[in-house]
């Protein structure tokens, strides 16, 4: 068992952001660094977060006509070969299998960096009249993308877990509106159940999926002023159809290329979900997603531990019953400072201190997580309350993160503006823009900062006539700010 | 859309028990064959019964303490090394990663063909003190298994789906009733949702999984006499975690040796539910896996149409808010002899025929899959009627399984007793055995057929004294079978 030294976490969010969050992962028991840089290991408590974004959004994806299925996770070097009319392909990111047992394979196998050229050919194959479209497949696995760089647990791993729509359809509108709806439900994700307010829009052309006509993004904004990728849906346009053949026979008799989306959320989420609510103290977490919403700590001395743990026992039943989760840390070898400590660090929700106080005055002390608030609320009704301190905490954890969001979209009109802005505050910079990717490497060479988002027309009016950064006609509006 | 020529399932299940099997997967929509051999692509229908078979069991490991985790789908060829001391190793079987993008690896990576030896580290690390134990970890994920062999979806193939629990416990007993638990649920997955009754014993010493005290089966009889291995369940003993150092502190501050177990289930549960319901008109499914339990078929002239349809959505509606999975098949393109073929071919349990007097009278024809036994029953009382329906569905599945189990149970005495009953019907042949491998290899060598199966002590008395195949002293009883 972890001693009292190891609970506490000692870098500061707001000073070391980087290595406050390597260790707010470790020590509330998220995730553990593999022996093989670029891999992780996700504990329990790290998968259960997983298990919870995917229960949602499975559910969702499958009230609204997505399957799942499974694609092996090997796919042919010449399947991959076969986008390359398209993309340019994930070659510099692929792990490679060469062998299989002692003998070497007469052709490599890429470990899938995603699935698409081995999921099209099967569409095509699946696919042969309007009445097979829409296809909405969906997969739930791990894909490798041999990226070297520094490990950062869920944000940036070779290995990560992940889900893969993929979907054809008989016209451009019918594909169109696919994209919308999983970028929908993305957003549903971060707002309803992470907490996390995001922006919706599109890529620019040069950052778009390989091969996709159009990509688009929810972002969403770290504290320390970074945006992150919260996940992406694209229409594929008919390229993917095209070079697959993905064909059906239309009403007419007529043969057409189907048009085809793709869509993807990552464990990335989770790391925006850390890193958005989390502090000093540790974890802090929804109740939407926490393995505990709620945590008893009992606190007696010899003489009133019978009545104390009584009260709290019949306390915690009642809750789990409700259905709420709940757990009743009665361990005899740790105090309740202690717990209080462990319990602050792995995120729960909301504390119970149950001493003989409130005993005999049929009361409990509740106290809420993201900022220690402190209620005195009457045993009597005690489900309904703690019904609405979960939705209170959720509540403040979604205020602050859109209070966060709010304060930092700027506009910016030249370039000059757009860095310093970034510079001095880092979030969004809103500056109009020609389209151009030159105008966006002329910052990203200074700050690292890119155009992470382009709002849809229907969202924003452009906000000047020229480019920030080159002065030529403005196209759009674009968002600048550093990426995760 | 296919054709109704493609419908039809051409093969015997009795006469050709493989191309059979091989045709319903596929046009039951199952599964389809990737295009490197050893590879299939799960349909979602495939996929769903996955999903059904996932969500109990998950269910029930989550109630009796096991955690669900993500370890990574490589593992270095060091740890994997780090194993031999106690086991042979997984090197024949193993696909090896030695590129990444463009460079060769320091180290190859082996593709998990299971994960004790990445687990086992993290949960030395993990575990200091008695408190930390028992440490209960499972995880769903695919792993790859470099054997060449003809693919049979399911049975056999290069890449499986699975889920592999690790466990350690402070004591033997306690490592001993984890290993039983879980055989338990392996044993309740087979027979209250698969319908297919299992026999329950260990492996015999040569047959265990690599460095286990004692490896645990279920098996299940299919209908062409092979027995399936449907499960198993390892008490580890403390070979691993003397290998790997999973040691703790006990109450009396000693430092002990931890014992651990590993039990893992496969896809193969989806073959022995094919294998074993199905038949020749297609895929049989029990109700509490189908996708669909009841398809409503509403047969209609022009004249009875709307009424026709208006009686069945009702009752489709109705069955669909009590919770039963209902389809109504209101395709009009089809006739009705197409529907019900291609309901059958599909699995769906039961079949509502609805027509003009069925609305007359106010019944429904009901048509139970299995057996086609049709049935009229009162519309009022539609909900309850299709609960027992479904029940009895089931009932007629396990049973018809269970009877081809009773039946294929037979003792023998001698080596040529064996062979003969084994030659002459399949199944279980139980004889008296020494307990040594060259006995079941003189069985093997002329049928294919090995010890399956010792029954653990308690279950059977011994049926004879002296082996039956070298006549030296018996140490135990064992079930000969030829085995997928």
């Amino acid at each position: 068992m972890s001693g009292e030294q190891e609970l506490g976490i000692t870098e500061s969010k707001e000073h070391n952001p980087g290595d406050w969050y390597a260790e707010v992962v470790q020590k509330a028991k998220l995730a553990d660094y593999a022996p093989m840089g670029g891999f992780i290991v996700t504990r329990p408590r790290g998968y259960a977060l997983w298990e919870a974004i995917k229960d949602n959004l499975d559910g969702w994806f499958k009230e609204t006509g997505a399957q799942n299925a499974y694609f092996p996770m090997f796919i042919p070097e010449g399947y991959l070969e076969r986008e390359k009319d398209i993309v340019e392909g994930f070659d510099p990111e692929v792990a490679w299998v060469t062998h299989g047992g002692y003998d070497e394979l007469e052709e490599r196998l890429a470990v899938r960096p995603t699935s698409e050229s081995i999921i099209a050919p099967f569409m095509a194959k699946w696919v042969r009249s309007y009445r097979d479209l829409p296809l909405r497949l969906n997969q739930w696995n791990s894909v490798v993308r041999w990226e070297a760089t520094e490990t950062k647990p869920f944000f940036r791993t070779k290995e990560f877990l992940w889900q893969e729509g993929h979907t054809a359809h008989a016209s451009e509108s019918g594909a169109w509106e696919e994209m919308t709806l999983r970028l929908d439900q993305y957003q549903r994700l971060y707002e309803d159940v992470l907490a996390i307010p995001v922006l919706r829009g599109r890529k620019p052309e040069h950052d778009k999926f390989p091969g996709a006509d159009t990509t688009t993004t929810v972002e969403a904004l770290m504290p320390d002023g970074k945006t992150v990728q919260g996940g992406t849906s694209h229409y594929l346009g008919q390229s993917f159809a095209d070079a697959f053949d993905i064909s059906f026979v239309d009403e007419d008799e007529d043969e057409r290329i189907a048009h085809t989306t793709s869509w993807g959320l990552s464990w990335r989420s989770i790391g925006a979900l850390i890193m958005t609510h989390s502090d000093d103290q540790g974890l802090v977490l929804p109740p939407t997603v926490a393995q505990e919403q709620v945590v008893i700590v009992p606190i007696w001395q010899e003489d009133t531990k019978e009545t104390v743990l009584q009260y709290a026992s019949e306390i915690a039943a009642e809750l789990q019953d409700a259905g709420i989760r709940v757990k009743l840390d009665d361990r005899d070898e740790r105090n309740p400072g202690f717990k209080f400590n462990e319990w602050e660090l792995k995120g729960v929700p909301v504390r119970l201190e149950i001493g003989p106080n409130e005993v005999d005055d049929e009361e409990v002390t509740v106290v809420h997580r993201p900022d220690g608030e402190t209620i005195t609320d009457d045993r009597g009704d005690i489900v309904e309350s703690l019904r609405d301190h979960l939705d209170e905490v959720y509540a403040k954890l979604y205020a602050a993160a859109e209070e966060n969001l709010e304060e930092n979209i700027r506009e910016a009109s030249s370039r000059n503006e757009i860095l310093g802005t970034i510079g001095q505050h880092g979030g969004y910079v809103k500056a109009p823009w020609c389209g151009d990717e030159a105008c966006e490497t002329e910052v990203k060479e200074q700050i690292h900062a890119e155009v992470v988002m382009v709002p849809f027309d229907e969202d924003e009016e452009p906000i000047g006539e020229t480019c920030a950064v080159c002065g030529d006609e403005a196209e759009t509006t674009a968002y600048f700010a550093k990426s995760y």
